[in-house]
């Protein structure tokens, strides 16, 4: 009982409830550390409250709690007994102590390898210029989708919603989709998801056994590389040539072929119609699914946006993927996916195994955003913006590293991809400039074939003109050194 | 010539950004349907201008858009020629007719067998007593949340984040836990993802090897079945008894346990301490890992709510899984993870890699609601309305079928558990019910070991009194007749 006593005396009076919660804190400590052993009868509990100087209230509130949670059991007496095999508690509570010691993990192999991937670069401190895939989001309208975002939290529903996708938002998106981009598809077929790699995780875990090949572009996106090895996939890079991915006769047929046509990641060039079609029937002869990642494909500088895939031949194979996060911020992480028709209810169903669900509350404020056109006047605003921002820099960039970089001006996008002339160590040049200040994603880094290209990716979007000129000035006079 | 021009007549003329847009649409149409063939030569564009009473430069912007998609080329003698293989479009656009034809898919294994698993139960139309799962949306303080979702949109950051979880939210999430549910961790071990499912996804898609044995209770959650099923893993169903999962000793060592300790899904009972100790014992010994969901473990009625098993040993292999869905409303998708301090690197990576983002400005509006108290303080208001629910369906269905069910009051939650006290079908029973008005799910459908078990599974928080009066007078209705 001293021992016991000793333990609890400091108990503070703040009311009788907090009183309570601490008696049963200070027992069950006394329990776990060992002070009260396995077996040990506690006093009565009249006991105690007459030598705590508590009501015994208080402490039949506690000992009821520590015998719901098992520390305490009651008696025959009904004196409360410690209970069995907790005494052992002590060997897990040396707290800090023991969060250092780590257990081993085995992983599964997908994340054993996981940290041997390029992708995602992994930049420390804020975002710089060239960094590629950012939006300025300065530009962004905060006020009218902080409007939007409220109307939608405000807006009482009766019951939440059963299923996962928001049917306004999917009809509002098809429809901007549709005028924009040429798809043809049913509201039904938009899965609403967490972000575009979602979508592209999603499309392989649903189509992938493990060892199937996929095809992707080289050089070419490491999400879509990322996306497929988690699935399962043999992943091959099939070169592209100035017109997108190239067909290839090879030994086995993929089951998937990833593709950028509207620009090509990271080149930045377009599929012309015709390999297009090609591709669609080479689909068709083959059973072999396309993802068609739109990837950016809302700014468009020269000329109007080429028609998707998947407008094409709504009835092929084709998986058409896009994200908010380009047009409006990075911080907006919905991404979508068109499905096939006939393959709705079992990506639904899909989406909820592995739990793939995004907030409705930004669905309804995107769709908001859409309706009220706020959407489609930020993109045209942006694109004037960004194309400006273009010729900036392929002017600064021919000024200062011209004789070095060679590059096509890009019709579209946030990106351009400049081409080392001689056999500059790209990722060497990057790590330099990185420590410089400037980022840029080596060509090497994004390779999936054997080659020697050698070249670094840069973002233009987020930056301003003054900005840009910086950046540049410091990636000239590295790529002048090297 | 005739031929392209009664195709191009009937250009109507709203200005000329307008009408090259129209002349591109109707001159690809052309090409497509096959009235201009491969190979075959345009006039030039000042003979098309004049011909069609239009601005020649008009005629220019539609020919260099058709060429860059590659319906065109130009010839020496700059006149355009329709390009190769281009007609055979002709095959594709069919449109509503091709969008029926639906090729055949084949799927992974996992997916093919989507459709079998009985969970998620699918319900049509609005969501009815006693549907499980639900908080009761209409008593969300939505002003609140409103203003702290505009905060967070205002909120102009200079640039985004670069990592997947917001630490402000990792931050205050953290506090809130080990004050609430005794957990131990640092903020940066918290992953915040797109819904609870999605962190039981990711711990066993990081963890199991195809084959790998997981364990789970039985009745159980459909969710974890789904979740580990999708990782490959082999899931066995371990009975519970009333104090929870009951470790076995089986033939081969599971590499996962899942457990809802503090209230068992969906018997709701309550894992004592010793039994608790027991398994993390064994998951020492073994080395499996312990998928710990605190599935609403937020609301607690008699006495507080036992701490997480995440708070008894901090280097334990316990990964921890909840979400805001069940405190807040359904319609708040997200959902968070804590895995052991040696794993946070490989977890963001696979968050990224598979795209298991959570939206920053919900992130940010979260931790806002979090810091104000309005969290707490909707939880503490919650819990004395639900306790007052719970307590009118447990006297509504002792009077309405007390001699056919029998159950225990759940100590917190927002769902109880009614048993059959007969050998009724309930399955035939709960279709019976839902075409009645009333959702319940049938306990057979939670059942993963072989067991002869029979219940409904009612949720009660959604529902004020006058509801679960007259959904529990259906329910005695027919489960008397039964």
């Amino acid at each position: 009982l001293a021992e016991l006593l000793s333990g609890l005396l400091d108990l503070s009076s703040r009311g009788d409830k907090a009183l309570a919660r601490q008696l049963t804190d200070k027992l069950r400590a006394l329990i776990t550390d060992g002070r009260l052993k396995s077996g040990e009868r506690l006093p009565s509990s009249r006991t105690l409250a007459r030598t705590l100087a508590i009501s015994r209230n208080t402490v039949v509130q506690a000992i009821g709690q520590l015998e719901s949670e098992g520390y305490l059991t009651i008696s025959r007496s009904r004196r409360p007994v410690v209970g069995d095999s907790v005494a052992s508690a002590d060997a897990f509570t040396s707290g800090a102590d023991a969060r250092k010691r780590s257990p081993a993990f085995r992983l599964s192999p997908w994340a054993q390898h996981l940290g041997d991937a390029a992708w995602p670069p992994v930049y420390r401190g804020r975002p710089r210029a060239f960094q590629p895939g950012f939006a300025d989001e300065r530009e962004f309208p905060r006020h009218i989708w902080g409007r939007c975002l409220r109307q939608a939290a405000h807006r009482v529903r009766r019951h939440p919603r059963q299923g996962p996708n928001d049917p306004d938002l999917q009809q509002v998106l098809l429809k901007h989709l549709a005028v924009h981009r040429g798809v043809r598809a049913e509201p039904r077929q938009i899965m609403i998801l967490p972000s575009a790699q979602a979508g592209l995780a999603l499309v392989a875990k649903v189509l992938i056994r493990t060892g199937d090949v996929a095809w992707m572009e080289s050089p070419g996106y490491g999400g879509a590389f990322a996306a497929l090895r988690a699935a399962g996939a043999t992943v091959c890079g099939l070169a592209v040539d100035r017109d997108g991915l190239k067909l290839a006769e090879r030994r086995q047929a993929p089951r998937i072929i990833f593709v950028t046509p509207s620009h090509q990641y990271p080149t930045g060039c377009l599929m012309p119609i015709s390999r297009r079609l090609d591709l669609l029937q080479f689909s068709n002869r083959t059973g072999a699914a396309i993802i068609e990642d739109d990837y950016d494909s809302e700014f468009h500088y020269d000329g109007r946006p080429v028609a998707a895939l998947a407008g094409l031949d709504p009835s092929a194979r084709v998986f058409y993927v896009g994200t908010f996060s380009k047009v409006m911020m990075a911080d907006i992480r919905i991404g979508y996916l068109i499905v096939p028709e006939a393959l709705v209810d079992a990506f639904e169903l899909a989406q909820r195994h592995i739990g793939l669900l995004a907030d409705m509350t930004m669905q309804a404020a995107l769709a908001e955003f859409i309706e009220r056109g706020a959407y489609r006047s930020h993109i045209r605003r942006m694109t004037r913006l960004y194309r400006s921002r273009r010729d900036r820099l392929v002017e600064a960039l021919a000024s200062e590293a011209g004789r070095h970089l060679s590059f096509d001006i890009p019709a579209g996008g946030m990106q351009l991809l400049a081409r080392c002339k001689g056999a500059i160590d790209d990722v060497k040049l990057s790590l330099q400039l990185q420590a410089a200040g400037v980022i840029t994603r080596p060509l090497s880094e994004m390779l999936y074939h054997r080659s020697s290209q050698r070249g670094l990716f840069l973002g233009f979007g987020a930056w301003n003109e003054a900005e840009i000129d910086a950046g540049a000035r410091i990636l000239g006079a590295h790529v002048r050194r090297s």
